[in-house]
């Protein structure tokens, strides 16, 4: 990849780099059901997850990274990628569903870490969506003249989600799912509004509410200092629960109809598509989503990487992005899809190499 | 105001309408200190917020309203100001550092309420300059083609981080004052980027993090199912903390370049600024520093609303745009200035009756 040209505006914003941080090691099925006394091979067949990376020490559940520890990394290996320095940095977006505090947001002490000053930054509480619409706001923010390169973050940390401290054999599979299908992670890319030869052009970035009448497909509660105190608390609330059948039944359709979605605003065609970055809910489900959009585009590469990572939520088009980056050759087109099922968003990205 | 000019784009957005949702009966600093068992007069001198509205009932600590029930509240009043209805919403982005759950994001249960469906939703996390953030996504939404009317809504549910049910006589001074000042309360705006008589044009929109280097002047933890269930956890930790010193120092000083700063971008005069919307930390802060910007701009008038509504976060600055359409005559130019403490965030809006 050559720099951006000093400038020379081009007509959608584009990603000179991509990169990720994962915490520690990897957690197999293995370790995983010896610490909470469940089946590896259940897990193995009804998650199809293979391993998964936690912020946290599961034997004593003390936290190892905070979501600002790994978005500051995977930005910095993003930063290098690009050959970008903070200072050349002209606004921060980063999504995510599980922040470190509610306040300060998460996105100003990662900008902190780097050193970024006097610039806008936004931080969107988002599923696994988010990442589609933090770029979202960043290609919007590269067309205003002041803006030349944007760094786009999308991290989680769900393990602070998890009941790690209480006995899970007895739990609903609504939430014993959580166990077996979240992780934690962050990714971060550098967009520039420049031409640069090399560059991963976006002319799609498609986000779309879809959720009117349809009940969550998934919850994350959380909780204040009044209902931490509450003496008249009926024990612990569920804390966070999926309604798996939902997103086994709706999930596949919208990634198809997301997909031609994208298709049609660009006149592309299903045999355009050389890599396909499905939405990565758990090695299983992903599994059957590319099976329906396999129907569709034939001949496209898959790029997943939730069997090895876990679902890490609004990090993993990262993880996907960079292993596109590695892999698209001039003038290949790839398309990323997400959809979000807390409420129903379909999010999608369509990717050109110049 | 007339109706939109359809088919005719202004050259900035413009406010249609704005509205606001306050939950229950205010609370007064003699109810107040009845409840906690504090000094009224010491709240009254201290803080100098005389009434404010929680969404919980204090003697019990039941909650009234979820954040969703204020902003479709709030909502609603601002479309019905509009004559808008939700079939003409092309986006709708919310500003809250307080959301009800971490997912579904509470603008898209709000969205649900409205009947708004496949469009962009947008959920910042955000403190007291989030209501200015939220503005700046829409501004660069309503240049597209595709965005003709968006719904912008800011609000907080502060209540259910305040110690309820501590003996709070004993707490230090950082985390007292969270009583006495915060509240609860939404606010939502109509914007355009179509021409249309009487509408508030919003010239520029300042949105810009400043914290490189300074502590934190505000935190607000929250808990996950792991911190809840943690048998070693060393009792309660700190819910939400102000360094209320630094934000005293520091305030009136961002406050004053914030508003230099729009002025010199729109190459306005002081003398131009007819109202003035100053941040609204407590009554007490507000009265400083409007009484440093009156430094400088001499004549204009102040909307504040503060000391009666109580620290309602995201909200304030609709609560000021409310009564601001009700006063600003035809050419009318006003500033609405906000600063983010928890990270130190300048946030301002320029804004122009035509």
């Amino acid at each position: 990849m050559t720099a951006p040209v000093p400038g020379v505006l081009a007509p959608v914003p584009g990603i000179l780099a991509a990169a990720s941080a994962l915490p520690g090691d990897p957690v197999d099925n293995a370790a995983l059901a010896a610490r909470f006394g469940l089946d590896a091979a259940w897990i193995e067949t009804f998650v199809g997850t293979r391993t998964r990376y936690f912020a946290a020490d599961l034997a004593t559940g003390e936290r190892t990274h905070t979501l600002a520890d790994l978005c500051a990394e995977a930005a910095r290996r993003a930063l290098d990628g690009a050959g970008t320095g903070a200072a050349d940095i002209d606004f921060v977006v980063l999504a995510t569903a599980t922040p470190d505090r509610l306040m300060p947001a998460t996105v100003n002490i990662v900008a902190e870490r780097l050193g970024v000053d006097r610039v806008p930054t936004y931080q969107l509480q988002s599923g696994c969506a988010g990442a589609v619409q933090a770029f979202d706001v960043a290609r919007m923010l590269l067309k205003e003249p002041s803006h030349r390169t944007g760094l786009v973050l999308g991290g989680d940390v769900c393990v602070k989600h998890l009941p790690l401290h209480r006995d899970v054999r007895g739990l609903p599979p609504r939430e014993l799912v959580n166990l077996m299908v979240f992780a934690d992670g962050a990714g971060a890319a550098v967009l520039t509004s420049a031409r640069a030869a090399g560059r991963l052009a976006v002319p799609k970035v498609l986000n779309q509410l879809t959720g009117l009448g349809r009940r969550p497909g998934q919850t994350i509660e959380w909780y204040g200092a009044a209902d931490l105190d509450g003496a008249d608390r009926d024990g612990p609330p569920v804390p966070a629960s999926e309604d798996y059948k939902a997103i086994e039944s709706e999930v596949p359709d919208l990634a198809v109809e997301l997909m031609w979605d994208l298709l049609s605003e660009l006149g592309w065609a299903a045999e355009d598509v050389g890599h396909l970055l499905p939405p990565q809910l758990s090695g299983r489900m992903t599994g059957a989503i590319t099976a329906r959009l396999r129907d569709d585009v034939k001949a496209a590469r898959e790029i997943s990487c939730v069997a090895r990572t876990g679902n890490n939520g609004n990090a993993l088009p990262f993880l996907q992005l960079e292993r596109l980056l590695e892999e698209i050759a001039q003038g290949g087109r790839a398309l990323c899809l997400t959809v979000e099922s807390s409420k129903w968003i379909k999010g999608g990205l369509a990717l050109e190499r110049e």
